[in-house]
C-alpha cells in the first residue's frame, strides 16, 4: 500500500532561481487526490552528489519517490546515470525506444545525433513510462523494501501528460479497490480563493472527504475526493449535490476542462459562430478561442484594435464617440460588439476595451476598468468591469479575457 | 565563509499541492547574485516529525539554512518550538517584540487574543529578523561549526522585505568581497536544446565556471556563471566572447528579455510601426506583442483572419489567390503582409498562415506547413517554416509565433 511519497525535483534553474517550479505543486496535487501524503518534496541542482544524496533520503522517506528532470540528452542531465548507481545496477539502451527516437527525428526531418541516443538509455531492469508529448520517455524502477521510484521529464505538459496517463493508474492500480476514490472537479469563476473557501467551509466532510483547491489565475479549480470505496459513494453525492447547490452560478464547468472548450463546445451545439473586437486584451481572447482544435468551425476572426485610427477603420466606430466618451467606455465597446458582427457576418460579436496599463489610467477610468459587449440578434448590451483589484497588466488582460468568455457561456447556456 | 545553503519552506498547502512555492525561487536568486550555492530546497508539511527531519538535513548539507513559514499564531505554527529543540535550548518570550505586537493590534483596532504572544517567542539566544510588513518577526541563531539558521516569515511579500533588508545585507557583510559571481545570459532561438548542447560543449570551462540550460518551450536559455571575484573576470570575458561566436545568430538577446521585448525596443528605436495579419497563430503574436507595456506607441492592431472569406474581407487578399494555391501558401501570406499593412497605415506588416492541426493537414500541406511573410518599405517577402517536428497544434502556433517575431526582430536589427 502506498501512503507515503517523495517528489524530487532536479535542474540548476530550480537552485538558482531562475524558475519556480511549479511541477511538484501538480504532481502533489495529483498524489493528494488519491489519498497519498507527500512527506517532502526535494530540489537539487544537476549536481551528482546533491542529486544522490536526494535520491538517498527519498528513497528512506518514501513508499514511492517521484522525480522530475534530468532525462534530456545534454552532459547535464544526470538522472539515469545516478539512479543506476544508487541501485547498484548497470544502464543499457532499449533498442525500441532509440529506434523510436530515430523514426521521430526522421520523421521531422531533423538530424539525430549521438547525444540523442542517451534518451534511449535506462537503468537495467527498468519500466519505461511513455512520454506521448516529448522525445524523452521516463522510467519505472523498484527500490527495494516494496518502494518504488517513477522518473518523468521535466518538462511541465510532458510531466502532466506521463502522470496523469502512466503514474497515477498506476497508483491506483497497485494500491485495489480500497483506495478507489471519488471524485468531482469544479471550474470556478466569479469569486476569489478566500471567498470560495468561506463559502465550502460549513460542509460537513467527515474524515474520508477532502477539499483542495487550487488556483492558477484566472483559473480556480474546486475538487472533491472522496476515499473508502463503494461504501463513500453516498456521502460524495451528498457532498457533491451540496457544493453544487452553494457554487451554482460560480461553477462553469463540472469538470477538468477550460473556459474556452466550453464556449466552443456551446457555440457549436447552438449553431452560432463569433468574431471578436479586442483592444486592451491585444489577442488574447482570439488566441483562447483558436487554441481549442476545431475552433475555425464557429471563429470567424477578429480585429485586434490598438489605436483609435483602426477602431474606426476596422470596427466603423463612430469618430463621434471616441471624441465626446473616450475609447474606453459603453458606447465604444457596443460600437465595437456591433462593428465587427455586421462586418464578419457571424451571429456574436464579442468586443472588450479597457485600461490594462501601468500608465494610461485617469482618475474616472484607473488602471482596470474596461467594459466588455456582446451583440447578436435582439441583443446588445455591455458590461463595465471593475478589474483594479488585479493591480498588474498581464492579470488585467487575463482576467478581462476569462470575465468576458464567461459572460459569453452564460448567454448562450 | 557561506558558500552552501539550504532552502526550508515548511506548511501543509505545499506538500499538498494546493500552492505553488515561489518563496525559495526568490531566496534562491537573491543567493544565486552573492555566489552563494544552494544544495537543496526542501519542502515539509506542518508535521513535527517531518520537520524535524528537513532542520536536521538542513544543518548537515548547508553552511547557511534560510527557512520560512510556521511563525504564525496559530496550533499549526511549529518553527520555534523545533528549532529550540533541534538546538537543545529552550524557548523565551522577548518582552520588546510582545510589546510591540501589542501595539500594533491596538492601533489597527484588533483584538490581542492570547495565541498571539505566540509570535513573540523564540529559541533562547536567538537575533530577532524585523519583519517590516507583517507582525511575526524572524530569528537567526548559530547552529554550530560556523553554521547558521535564519528563520523568515511565509507571506512572500513579508518574506521578501526580510530577506532584502536583513538576510542578504547580514550575508554580504559576513562574506566580504571576495563572494562575487560573474554572470551572463543568453536567449536562443533556432536550434535545439541538444544541438545547442553540441555547440558549446568544446568550451574549456575549467573549474569556476558552469553552463546551464533552460529549455521553456518556446524560448531557450543559455547561462554562464563564474564563480571566483575578481581574480576570475578575464577567464568570464573570454568565455561570454567564445559563445557570443560560437552561438552568433541564434543568440537574440544578452539578457534575461523576452522576444516581443527585444522586438518593441527595435521597433521604437527605428521609429517602426507594426499592424499583424494572423491565421493559424489565432491571434497569439498580437497578445505577445501588447503583452509589453507601451506597446500602443509602436503597435496599430491586427486583423485575426480565421477564415477565407475574412482574409478576403479584412485583409483584401485576392479571391483567385485562394481558389489557385490555398490560404496556406506564400502567395497568400505576401498579399495578407501587404493587405494588413495598407490598411491601417503601419511600416511594417507581419503575417501568419498555417496548418495548426490536428486536422486539415494533407499530403503537400502537413500539419506545420506555416508561410510567414513581412512588407514594408522596399521589403515584401514570405518564408516556409517547416514545423511538424512539433507535432501538436499548441507547440506550432507558440513556435510560428516566435519564428515570426524573430524574423521581424533580424529585419530590424
Amino acid at each position: 500500500m502506498i501512503e507515503k511519497a517523495v517528489i524530487l525535483s532536479t535542474g540548476d534553474e530550480l537552485t538558482t532561481g531562475k524558475v519556480v517550479d511549479t511541477n511538484s505543486a501538480f504532481i502533489a496535487d495529483g498524489l493528494f487526490a488519491l489519498g497519498i501524503r507527500v512527506a517532502a518534496v526535494v530540489k537539487v541542482g544537476d549536481d551528482r552528489d546533491q542529486m544522490l544524496w536526494a535520491l538517498r533520503q527519498a528513497q528512506e522517506l518514501g513508499d514511492i519517490v517521484i522525480g522530475t528532470g534530468g532525462l534530456g540528452p545534454t552532459a547535464d542531465d544526470l538522472t539515469t546515470e545516478l539512479v543506476a548507481q544508487l541501485l547498484g545496477v548497470r544502464t543499457k539502451q532499449d533498442d525500441g525506444v532509440a529506434a523510436a527516437l530515430k523514426t521521430r527525428f526522421a520523421k521531422r526531418g531533423m538530424a539525430f545525433t549521438a547525444n540523442n541516443l542517451k534518451q534511449a538509455v535506462f537503468p537495467e531492469g527498468a519500466v519505461i513510462i511513455a512520454n506521448p508529448s516529448g522525445s524523452a520517455p521516463g522510467f519505472r524502477v523498484e527500490l527495494g523494501r516494496g518502494k518504488t521510484l517513477l522518473w518523468l521529464s521535466g518538462v511541465p505538459h510532458e510531466m502532466s501528460a506521463m502522470l496523469r496517463e502512466s503514474v497515477l493508474p498506476w497508483i491506483v492500480e497497485r494500491n485495489g479497490s480500497q483506495s478507489t476514490i471519488h471524485e468531482a472537479t469544479f471550474k470556478i469563476h466569479g469569486i476569489s480563493e478566500s471567498k470560495l473557501d468561506d463559502l465550502v467551509r460549513p460542509l460537513d466532510l467527515g474524515n474520508v472527504a477532502k477539499l483542495s483547491f487550487r488556483a492558477h489565475f484566472p483559473d480556480l479549480t474546486l475538487r472533491l475526493t472522496v476515499n473508502g470505496g463503494a461504501a463513500q459513494t453516498e456521502h460524495f453525492l451528498k457532498l457533491r449535490g451540496q457544493i453544487k447547490n452553494i457554487l451554482d452560478d460560480y461553477i462553469y464547468a463540472d469538470r477538468e476542462v477550460t473556459m474556452e472548450e466550453v464556449v466552443g463546445q456551446l457555440l457549436l451545439n447552438k449553431q452560432q459562430t463569433l468574431a471578436v473586437a479586442e483592444s486592451c486584451t491585444g489577442g488574447l481572447i482570439s488566441h483562447r478561442i483558436t487554441r481549442v482544435a476545431g475552433s475555425s468551425a464557429y471563429f470567424f476572426g477578429a480585429a485586434i484594435t490598438y489605436s483609435n485610427a483602426e477602431k474606426i477603420r476596422a470596427l466603423g466606430v463612430n469618430p463621434a464617440t471616441l471624441d465626446h466618451v473616450g475609447a474606453v467606455s459603453r458606447d465604444t465597446a457596443l460600437e465595437m460588439a456591433q462593428g465587427i458582427r455586421q462586418r464578419t457576418g457571424a451571429t456574436i460579436g464579442l468586443s472588450v476595451t479597457g485600461v490594462a496599463g501601468p500608465s494610461g489610467g485617469s482618475a474616472d477610468k484607473p488602471v482596470g476598468t474596461v467594459w466588455v459587449s456582446i451583440c447578436r440578434e435582439n441583443f446588445h448590451q455591455a458590461r463595465l468591469l471593475n478589474l483594479m483589484v488585479l493591480t498588474d497588466r498581464e492579470r488585467i488582460v487575463q482576467g478581462t479575457a476569462q470575465a468576458a468568455l464567461n459572460w459569453l457561456r452564460q448567454l448562450l447556456s
